[in-house]
């Protein structure tokens, strides 16, 4: 489905998304939710993540931050969303930093059907069993495309890597999104803030990686505008967030615009 | 007691106000409580939440993220706040959503005595019994002015409810609160913020219907003067601080700008 | 070593800088980190806090909000860091205020080997057994170049107490630093953010009072170029990480505007 098409549906159902996330980028997380057009809602204690996904359109789990308990509180609501078919979107982040944050991907994949998986060039690699160099919670290098599509094929689920080209793959299709502006990468929280946009589409869209390629490519051009008139990472932060505002309420805004390549299965 | 007098006296008395909230709107709720005047601390460990409460003027318990250990962090500091005279204040966010928010505020409400209580309609609407809509943590319908009546009545102490119009109600008088603007609802927190605003009013002032009608207007009013020139909501979010930040430090300001009319009880 | 040098060595190596700190102001300590030229990660759980923390040049221990199980991640962490010679700076967050908190840097201070301790006049103060107010997180007055000399001889470290005029002592050498602007003061973090910095720097450079004075002018003049076109405190953040990140860019723009003065020892 096309970006536009996406941002209209949450325009007019304001569905609700539930975030198990992080404590560094969760309010960046929610307004980018918000200005996407849904209605965003942090719950994680484990007395009530599954009776508040319930009532949710998608659930969206990032690993940005992580315990025994928050994990607990994953898979309860994982598996609480996929008795009732409401799309669930992973942020591995991290994976391939430390033990915890490899192992924990791998067990949430094996007790949660995902509708996306999006994370880094070097998150992805490690979810694909490639090499990859992962610094703390940045990617040093790696092959995108590749280990999106090895990912794609493994997981048997749609898997993005974003950088500055964001590569998406379901196993039949690959993308390339080509929006976005180096500011993005200045800023704390970017790709938390596009998987919640990933969500936000899952809620009203659906997975596939023709979505999944519009949300992020919805996601780097609020970053294209967001970035004139910018000084800095600091004051950038605040116009991304009105840039999707704008561009969520005006889909057309989008037209020529959207940088999106469909490329060729290795 | 009238908006600027209470301004006047967190200027000059500095009271630290003592926040038990969630972690996706703490940074906003610390800066908007520094920005009205008073000092912010968060602190929640059972080891220290009642010294550290003993040393506030007030305390404010935000519902946005919990799990059993804050529940019990609230009724502790809440308690102590109670035995001491501190006014307490309660942000039931997303009452109604799931078990756990309804029942928790009951617990709270039955534990703690509470100067004011601060929700939007429907989650007053879910303490005052009655029926409302709750989607996540967000209120889609419900009859406010009505909620907060019933809500004042039941539970015996001020209850407001903000929306595009705040209703506030302490079981003798009745206020509506016509200041705002609706960039507030686009971004994460306003709810929160303002309830932190009112603790900031119990702090200096008390938490009769007058004095928060007049917290939730100066708050209002910074979001009117915030919206000019702001581009979205991400660039609204740092002006309505900087507008909170110039009405506190000359609450003349405000003069002419507050609308507040008192309406007959039903 | 000074400022531009070391900033100039960030950009280039891009060292990790692991923290340990509150849920208030981690956004903000964050995106300082990566504005001055380091990558931040953020991971508390008993489980991988020594592995990650293995991977960094730097381990920042920040007490804004803690509870039994963060004091033993930090415990975990800063033994792990200090087996492998990585420095570790610690922000003693309300020491003073309550006995957990004033407990907790000493408990922290007996397992720990710190290359630097930064924290306001009345944490400063407590950590030196001197006589502070508190309130909440606040220092209300107290004497912070007597209370770093001090602190500095009797923990064996450099200590720097940052307030309108900073003072950085290792015992051996003392400074003041005057850079800086009223604005900071009124921004919730700002605090937080310097012994970021600090962090950042320790991980480039050392822990010596030279080099922490060094962040901490740094920093100030950070503030300084924001507070010119900030309308208050709410825009006046994000245009301090526009100017870390440009400072941090151009190290030459800091020539000529280092205000720090080397002090006669008591």
């Amino acid at each position: 489905m096309n970006a536009s098409e996406v941002l209209r549906r949450l325009g007019e159902g304001r569905p609700l998304v539930h975030h198990l996330t992080n404590y560094v980028t969760v309010n960046l997380v929610a307004n980018a939710t918000l200005a996407t057009g849904a209605l965003p809602v942090m719950a994680n204690a484990i007395e009530e993540v599954e009776e508040m996904v319930a009532t949710a359109s998608a659930l969206v789990i990032n690993m940005g931050t992580l315990d025994a308990t928050w994990v607990e509180a994953m898979i309860l609501a994982g598996r609480e969303a996929n008795r009732r078919g409401i799309p669930v979107v992973l942020d591995p982040v991290g994976a391939g930093a430390t033990r915890f944050r490899t192992e924990t991907p791998e067990k949430l994949l094996s007790e949660i059907s995902f509708a996306a998986v999006c994370g880094n060039a070097g998150e992805v690699s490690t979810l694909a069993g490639l090499a990859a160099e992962v610094r703390g919670v940045e990617s040093i290098g790696g092959d995108a495309r590749e280990a999106v599509e090895k990912a794609a094929r493994s997981l048997g689920t749609t898997v993005a890597a974003t950088g500055e080209v964001d590569y998406v793959c379901d196993g039949e299709r690959l993308f390339a999104v080509k929006n976005g502006h180096p500011l993005m990468g200045r800023i704390v929280g970017s790709g938390c803030a596009s998987t919640a946009v990933v969500g936000c589409f899952a809620a009203a869209g659906d997975g596939s990686a023709e979505t999944v390629s519009g949300a992020l490519s919805y996601f780097g051009r609020a970053g294209e505008v967001a970035a004139e008139g910018s000084e800095g990472p600091g004051t950038f932060e605040p116009r991304l967030l009105d840039a999707l505002a704008a561009l969520a309420a005006d889909p057309d805004g989008l037209d020529g615009h959207i940088l999106v390549e469909e490329l060729p299965l290795a």
